[in-house]
């Protein structure tokens, strides 16, 4: 019971972590609002966190762990490559426009960089499937995988700065994902062979 | 001469809180940090500017002023409007590689929701630029202008957000422009009417 209710209070902790760290950023963030945030005293979040680091660690975990799972997902999908690479995108896009966690990982691990990259979770995954779509001549010869990756994750960075500034209630607005789509599709457009 | 001298102590202020407001962001910044900074004393940083909310205004202002600099210097290149497009395009990636007060100006805007935006200086423009292309058919009818537009929009979110993590010293590496010249080449390819 005591264990149960030790799991539920972290999972307390780090909802309300991963909301302050996604609007203000790790420098912007006191432990005491997150205590306020969580409703708990400071003793409470030190026993389960004892420092700002462990927090931060905890939030880019969980934040990454979902990630994880949706790459898992779409990477089970059977579909060409090229259709993986723009479901998992916008898996990504909708991932960010609904959790504050993802969005805060995605921060938190630009801004401390002793921390792991969030967008290792699903840019590797983006990068093979780019390939295989260039193997079978989907794209075209001289545009490369890694590139087009590339302008891919500024476009998520991009996303993931629109969906912290629509704020909350914009959870149920698809805009995030509708607007990736966009600008996908001109970027495969722009990368593909013409049909012959 | 006392005046002289308060001019540069305003413009010391403004880009010792310039490189802060970068790094840290509005919530992550507080004044003491930027009176370290510039070497001065909190009298002096409060005598320029009473309130936290004057000095990033201040900020705002000279990165907005630098990016409308460019915009205007574009704007009068007689070249075709796609290559003047593209001309700004790269323009603005390099401004945010080299000048934190235009990447601070652009982070800003972003986090305080009463600002205006810095975006505003430079996509308008963009836009017009893009709707002169598709009238003399150089894009596919289906794209639209603003779209494509918002697509570039949060591209350079992205090479913001990798100029920042790149930190001081990246200066002389033209990475951030080439990575954007990618981008658009693909966004481009991908939004233009195939030549016939």
């Amino acid at each position: 019971m005591k264990q149960v209710r030790a799991v539920r209070t972290r999972r307390l902790i780090v909802q309300a972590a991963a909301d302050e760290f996604d609007r203000h950023g790790y420098a912007g963030t006191p432990l005491i609002c997150v205590t306020k945030a969580a409703g708990i005293s400071m003793g409470a979040l030190t026993f389960h966190f004892p420092t700002k680091p462990d927090l931060a660690d905890a939030v880019q975990a969980s934040g990454t762990g979902l990630t994880r799972e949706v790459v898992a997902r779409v990477g089970g999908l059977s579909v060409p490559p090229v259709s993986r690479a723009r479901a998992l995108v916008l898996s990504i896009a909708r991932l960010l426009s609904e959790c504050t966690a993802v969005r805060a990982a995605a921060r938190l691990s630009r801004e401390r960089s002793t921390a792991g990259v969030w967008a290792d979770a699903w840019l590797a995954c983006l990068t093979e499937l780019l390939r295989s779509a260039h193997e079978e001549g989907r794209l075209r010869s001289q545009v490369a995988p890694e590139a087009f990756a590339e302008s891919v994750q500024f476009l998520i960075t991009g996303i993931e700065e629109y969906t912290r500034c629509a704020g909350p209630g914009a959870d149920a607005d698809p805009a995030a994902v509708r607007r990736v789509a966009r600008a996908w599709d001109l970027l495969l457009y722009g990368a593909s062979r013409p049909a012959p």
